[in-house]
């Protein structure tokens, strides 16, 4: 009976097959457009972004989540969001912040109790060598909760956090200097550098704004918090910060805004923040060495260690030329060196000009002692006049400059205006301006923060969205638009929802930097990156008490968690180690635990473990939480928490059903029907060049392992029917069955890839 | 000089506008298929899902998040997600889990102690009338900690969560009954009733399965768990259910695995769950009589309570001809009743047939009481042929079915061939075939769970979508696959990454059902939907010490929080309530405490709290974390911890920069240009029909009540002024500019607006 039905099935697909490319009336482009109402500029875009199914995109973009905590990855130009990875914010699909690996890494930042459950992501960058991204790590900071993240581009995890040590926010991270050899992250909201009390009245005194340079470690993929120090500043309310490279290589640029040093006070009277920040026509560009910096400091001339890092006063800064103050248009957002490192543009919210500084100038003025005067904290400016090149008018509200391809050529965003200008540094013209629904924050072109921007495509983070899509309550999604500036005009092409977070900033890679591995090396602890001393192989799984804890080394397999059954006694602590033993790339496994706050993601490979007490006497079902398999819901288990005490009466397990001989017959039947459709689906796969195509060669070593399982449960009903006993024998003929249909799941799916990848017959050999 | 630039830029507008416009060479749709290797086809799918900006999609999906714990809500056929709504999992972005009020719904669900911090969404239902969705609610299950959530549409938040009083795990809901008079919730994994421990020896005689009715009451929006019922079952893994409507109103219909009542112990040498679950040829699917129990129920005459709810003993349910059972294929997943309730097609994943069941003939068994036996328990089985119209060969796995407009036209996922098939339950005939990447779990018609479905769309829900896009590392993204299903063949035309969580099943209403508020009522308690009694008004602000709490009753516009400076004492606990003063539905503000595990979300009109002990003394900056203006970063305050007995010293606040009566002239300058700037936008909106364009008159009214505060900061710069002061007078100055750019930054909204919508002069009145 299996048997035909398979066969019918298969036969059946080819009947379809058949049909889908008959002669049948097609609708055509003009009634979808007409019954859409698209027009032919629509269409064109339509064709700009759409991507068929297997497509791939050229680029991908990696977003700050904002409070969400979050990093988004998304395709460009189909504009699709592929993952959400978990930074600072605990996420139980990822496991995240559940297993006791990933809470590790969220412990890393100084968050030893786990109170803080949440990140500010704002500004994401990548590793990069000689001022090219990479592709291996991207970096990201937490504002609220002054940390910086990494993560691994091999497998888009979270791999480590640093807590900075001076700072009470950090908003002006991470940027990299040329070789990553420094991830940059400046202050916000200045505070006293130590964690004490002390009173707004001596703010100018006490509080410091300040940048910290995180030294990095390429090979290990580490921040070095040893290795790293950090500038003392004034209180500026330090914002963001870019590298200089070329000819600025060794430099650092860091703006601000608040530089009147305000402090508050709307309940008492006072005018609010918002006024007294913004009532100088300028604030000021902080200039840093770097280069010199880590030099005095690795040589111990400058340097003290203050809450076990090092930090460069201003009066080391100062003494040793390592810092200057040039003005710059009041609350500015972007600094943005360009990709030769000979000009830096800054972008005022509150100004409708963007200032376009030269390198040279200000590197002329340092080396010439030319300066204008002293701040109050005795650092030197540099004159307007002496570093600025010009000032090109491109609408009100600038807050962010990206760079083309083409020389000279960049895009600000404009805030107030809501638009996008097109302009050249070099000339000061204005080429472009393209409105923007509403309200664009940053902007971002093709590896526009590289020594080689792209260009081709710009994306506009448009903030406050609320009439683009279909409305979804009060609170509104953001608005990523798409940019096509190939061209000479610059033309939307369309929208995409950000359905989850407030991203601040956004890089984007071209997509062949990227190789991340699709499954993780046999019993691999991916946070640490490297093998667990949890890894459990098949048939080794086993429960040991150890130091008062019960440590549980199971596994996970299509489908069923191996112990099916763990014992444990009330106020016993429970270690759970699951390793997958998959090796096909999709069968990632999940593991949930009734009322125990359990839930572990576990892809091909991955050893993950959960430790908890469990408190209360009780049955504790627990199951797969990834539909992995036709067999997924019955792949359970149960925790039993035995009372203090308690002894086991005499029972045996009742049997629901019982299985007689001819049930085993039947279900052998069944087994050796299924084996001929299974052969002739193998005949099917290795009769065509299946070995040209890397996917399919997976799926077949995947249906291979499979089919070894198989016979491993075939030999054990064999020899319960050998023995007579019908009951195990029935059963494990049906554990053979599940296998083989496993089996033939994934050798359907590669016989589908070889018919739609146009695999040809080949001579049998 | 400010005037001049305002204006330029307006100029610049203008141009940039006319120069969009002007006869480019346009690149031709040829151009874009060629460089991007479209062919045609893939632009009549492009053309069928491309939405333009500002764009509205038909439909609005609702997805299950599965072990993420959200719903995810996206367009239809635009295939964009909109939004992620947080359900069982606190998610910062939307302060939920994090703000007071929210907290205290997730606490609803019997989680006192918050420990349980994520759930396992299975599947979301809306609310009915008729048995047609009115777009009030959502319903949405925890398999994982047995609860349901109900989901406000009118502002998509969560409203409200029970928790079963029965259950260790609820996989089967939720499912609605036809006017919503109940959401059926299934156990899944058997347990004893009670919290006890009971070993697996007697898993026969004392665990249990369950089907539990939720009283809904749809005027007050909650589920009544006081007139709710559970039916005790046996311990067969109940699965999905459906509501039976028109001729089988008031019945239910909920199917099972595992019926074989197999324990597992794989660890022990036993065949695994998934051999013993799945070795007899049939389950059983459970009818039960959900009207009359009610009415028993309520009559006093069955059901006792237990765990202080009301329990249905199997006992008690077959002496009063409450439930039946039917077998049913093997390890079935969907059990889906036609939208006349005439039909009930069963998919089992083992099987590669769906069977359909005809209710006359399951209702003729009932009424005949012609039943083939009882099973162990003592519940009457209608035999397969008394129940049984037919048995579609459908391919391997059938899982879920849906429904079309077209009559007896119904689409079946298959999940181990990965293709959807389309049949005719009535004739008997497979339609069409279509192959799916990879592994589809659930399908998804318009509307498709309904009395009426829409058709036109079907979404397949795919599992292992690996190599569908750019790869993002070892936990792939799943794929929802929108197919066009208006003609006689199925049309695949595109494909959606899902970029968190795993969705299992999704459901979808018109769009044009929900009509969701933009912005709260002023002073709102969303999760309560109440005023609430913290709403404060502005001016109203204050700090009042109660009960050994320091409550805040504080503000929050564009762009300052009030206060800007708490002074609390170490150990003080304190309650921050804020309340959004703003109209205009984008401003939403949030709120953001360092090292305090502080993160609002506060849109129009809400009030939120937060309460948390001030442990530590220090200095703990405080923001906005949405991106609200352009003064955003300037939207600060400090919460001052002092240490205990801290004497405050002499000190005035130094102040970080001094103004005089030159500023104040060059302030008030500035903004009597401004000014003149405003009056030039105002005269453009006011010249057009802007009052046709709602969404105008919302900006053109906010912009007004910028003026007014615009204002009241302009007399106190005037008084300042006017005693000689003119610190404060300058920054009161500045102050009344920042509320002049806030009204520009409206009035250019609403001029873009006007312009791109056509709108015409009108005569001045």
């Amino acid at each position: 009976m299996k048997l035909k039905r398979f066969s019918s099935v298969l036969l059946g697909l080819s009947l379809g097959a058949s049909l889908a490319t008959s002669a049948m009336a097609e609708q055509s482009l003009q009634d979808v457009m007409k019954a859409r109402g698209l027009t032919e500029k629509d269409v064109l875009s339509a064709a700009k972004i759409y991507t068929p199914t297997g497509g791939r995109d050229e680029y991908l973009a990696f977003s700050s989540g904002g409070q969400s905590g979050h990093v988004i990855v998304y395709g460009i130009p189909s504009m699709r969001i592929l993952k959400y990875i978990g930074v600072f914010t605990p996420e139980p699909w990822q496991g995240y912040g559940f297993d006791d690996e990933s809470k590790a890494v969220l412990r890393q930042g100084g968050n030893d109790d786990m109170e803080i459950q949440w990140g500010d992501t704002h500004h994401p960058a990548f590793s990069e060598t000689e001022g090219e991204y990479n592709g291996k790590y991207l970096f990201i900071n937490d504002k609220a909760n002054p940390r910086i993240a990494v993560i691994d581009l091999h497998d888009f995890e979270t791999k480590q956090i640093v807590g900075n040590p001076f700072f009470k926010s950090t908003h002006g991270g991470a940027f990299v200097t040329p070789n990553t050899e420094y991830v940059m992250d400046a202050a916000q909201y200045a505070a006293p550098i130590s964690n004490d009390f002390v009173p707004l009245s001596e703010f100018n005194d006490k509080y410091r704004g300040g940048l910290t340079y995180w030294k990095f470690d390429m090979k290990k993929g580490k921040i070095q918090p040893e290795k790293s120090f950090t500038f003392e500043m004034p209180p500026y309310s330090q914002d963001l910060s870019d590298a200089g490279k070329f000819v600025s290589m060794g430099w650092g640029f860091t703006n601000s805004f608040c530089s009147e040093r305000y402090v508050g006070g709307v309940e008492k009277g006072r005018p609010p923040f918002e006024a007294g920040c913004s009532q100088k026509d300028t604030d000021f560009l902080h200039v840093t060495n770097w280069q010199k910096a880590a030099e005095l400091v690795n040589s111990g001339k400058i340097g003290s260690k203050v809450n076990g890092s090092t930090l460069i006063s201003i009066d080391e800064a100062v003494a040793n030329d390592l810092m200057f103050l040039v003005p710059e248009p009041k609350s500015p957002h972007g600094v943005d060196v360009s990709p030769d490192g000979s000009h830096i543009i800054v972008s005022g919210k509150l100004d409708s000009h963007t200032w376009v500084y030269g390198w040279d100038k200000i590197k002329n003025a340092i080396d010439n002692k030319k300066f204008e005067g002293t701040d109050d904290y005795g650092i030197p400016i540099i004159a307007m006049k002496d570093a600025l090149k010009t000032q090109v008018q491109v609408g009100l509200g600038p807050l962010h400059t990206q760079y083309d391809s083409k020389e000279c050529v960049v895009y600000t965003s404009i805030y107030v205006d809501s638009m996008v200008t097109k302009w050249n540094y070099c000339t000061g013209k204005v080429l472009d301006q393209l409105h923007i629904h509403y309200n664009i924050g940053h902007l971002m072109s093709m590896e526009g923060d590289s020594a080689s921007p792209d260009g081709k495509y710009l994306v506009a983070l448009n903030k406050l969205a609320i009439d683009r899509f279909n409305p979804v309550g009060p609170l509104h999604p953001q608005n990523h638009q798409l940019i096509d500036i190939s061209g000479d005009k610059m033309k939307l092409v369309a929208d995409m929802p950000i359905p989850l977070g407030e991203p601040h900033y956004v890089a984007a890679i071209k997509a062949d930097k990227l190789k991340p591995v699709v499954r993780y090396k046999s019993g691999w602890d991916s946070r640490a990156d490297k093998r667990s001393p949890y890894k459990t192989r098949a048939g080794r799984e086993k429960v040991v008490r150890k130091d008062g804890v019960v440590h549980v080394y199971g596994t996970v397999i299509r489908s069923h968690i191996t112990p099916e059954i763990i014992e444990v006694e009330e106020g016993e602590t429970v270690s759970i180690h699951l390793t997958n033993l998959e090796r096909a790339q999709d069968e990632t496994h999940g593991f949930a635990i009734y009322d125990e706050n359990v839930q572990l993601s576990i892809e091909p490979g991955k050893t993950v473990s959960t430790t908890f007490v469990a408190e209360k006497p009780g049955v504790y079902p627990y199951y797969c939480t990834e539909f992995c398999s036709a067999l997924h819901l019955e792949m359970q288990g149960y925790l039993l928490v035995k009372p203090k005490g308690y002894v086991a009466k005499e029972g045996k397990i009742q049997e629901g059903q019982a299985y007689t001989k001819a049930d085993y017959n039947k279900q052998v039947k069944t087994n050796t029907d299924t084996q001929a459709v299974i052969n002739s689906v193998v005949g099917f796969i290795t009769s065509h060049n299946y070995k040209d195509f890397p996917e399919v060669v997976a799926l077949v070593e995947d249906a291979t392992d499979q089919l070894g399982f198989a016979d491993g449960a075939k030999k054990k009903s064999e020899a319960f029917a050998a023995d007579g006993d019908y009951q195990n024998a029935t059963l494990w003929a049906g554990q053979h069955w599940q296998y083989q249909v496993k089996t033939a799941d994934m050798g359907l799916r590669a016989k589908t890839f070889l018919e739609e990848h146009g695999a040809v017959k080949v001579e049998s050999k």
